[in-house]
């Protein structure tokens, strides 16, 4: 209903940042994924399993955002990758301005570089900040139906991880009706099912992430 | 990091305006409560269960607020209640002056207006719009650490709700954590746990609603 006026010039900065991010990103050689979800869907856990998963073929960095507080960073850097974290203060999500001001501190090459955006589904999907792709996690609890309530991130999404698999027969929710919702937002999403907690379906996961990893490096060889 | 320079005169204006928003709901005579939770914490569901309980004593009407669509305002409505639909589009929160554009179809008197609004944790807390007081509702999946993460909510709102109680034998929820650390951004925060798949709980919601609504009609009346 009402527009903030100012909400496209801003979003066309972005996009030029978010550019520039992008091809020092290219330079760097890194895959980077932009993990996007709501609060307490796990978007922490699911990085540590992905690390525990990949961390002895690949060299990883975490940018870990959040309003405020560093206890994810902590506890990431625990699994012995290197993390920077970005506190935004009050800002909802991160951006591609937020995001060059930890450029300068990346001093080596990492394979794979997972940005774990701040706990809302609406606001970070508008906002590219130069990654390879987004990836949205839905967890079990939230609902199936949540894919058509914020329909830009699952539009945008190129993977949507669904997580917390355990809780199937304590909670209503239809994995194949979240399938067909996804798909409705955007039908050549690829979709996994997950739990962090008990590692169902993270073979199938990490073997998608070192194709990307892999296929990237290829293609900068070339 | 990055402010977006505009930000505070936008929130000034809609300070201006909810204001007068207030004055309107004061002279309606109604209870104005903003909820706003999560996507998946159990907004919908919390309403509902709060109609159920107090339709046969006060007259409710709900504003529904979404990105997209109108499931939930459907499904409120064949609990025999008025509804009205705001659809954003893209907008992350309901301010001042989206709820301003539906004040006119306001035909009647409520006693109790119920506002969902956006699922989202950060934005909506920003923004004021006329509420009597902010209901924030947390869920166990979500994990007991949420309120340090997203202070703003937690800070503002009057009561914090903790809801899905029935999977507390299956997710990592300490509720006597959540309730320190809702205490800690708010320590004269009303903290009620409930689920609303099992109506655990909600007498004391009830009691507590009702007993607002009787203190302002009262108020108005002096």
């Amino acid at each position: 209903m009402k527009k903030i006026k100012v909400l496209k010039p801003v979003l066309v900065s972005n996009q030029q940042r978010a550019k520039e991010n992008r091809s020092m990103f290219d330079r760097m050689n890194s895959l980077v994924i932009n993990i996007i979800a709501s609060p307490g869907a796990g978007k922490t856990s699911f990085i540590k399993n992905l690390i525990t998963g990949l961390k002895g073929s690949h060299k990883i960095l975490v940018i870990e955002g959040d309003i405020k507080g560093q206890i994810d960073s902590e506890s990431i850097s625990r699994l012995g990758v290197d993390v920077i974290q970005i506190n935004t203060a009050t800002e909802c999500h991160l951006d591609a301005f937020m995001t060059a001001q930890v450029l300068p501190k990346i001093k080596k090459n990492y394979d794979l570089i997972l940005v774990e955006n701040i706990g809302n589904l609406v606001c970070p999907a508008e906002f590219d900040i130069g990654e390879d792709f987004k990836l949205a996690i839905l967890s079990t609890p939230e609902g199936d139906d949540k894919p058509l309530k914020y329909p830009l991130l699952f539009h945008l999404a190129r993977v949507t991880v669904i997580n917390k698999c355990d809780l199937l027969p304590y909670v209503d929710f239809r994995p194949d009706i979240a399938r067909k919702n996804i798909k409705r937002e955007n039908p050549r999403a690829v979709i996994f099912e997950v739990s962090s907690k008990t590692e169902q379906g993270f073979e199938e996961v990490f073997r998608f992430v070192s194709k990307e990893i892999n296929a990237r490096q290829k293609k900068d060889k070339h």
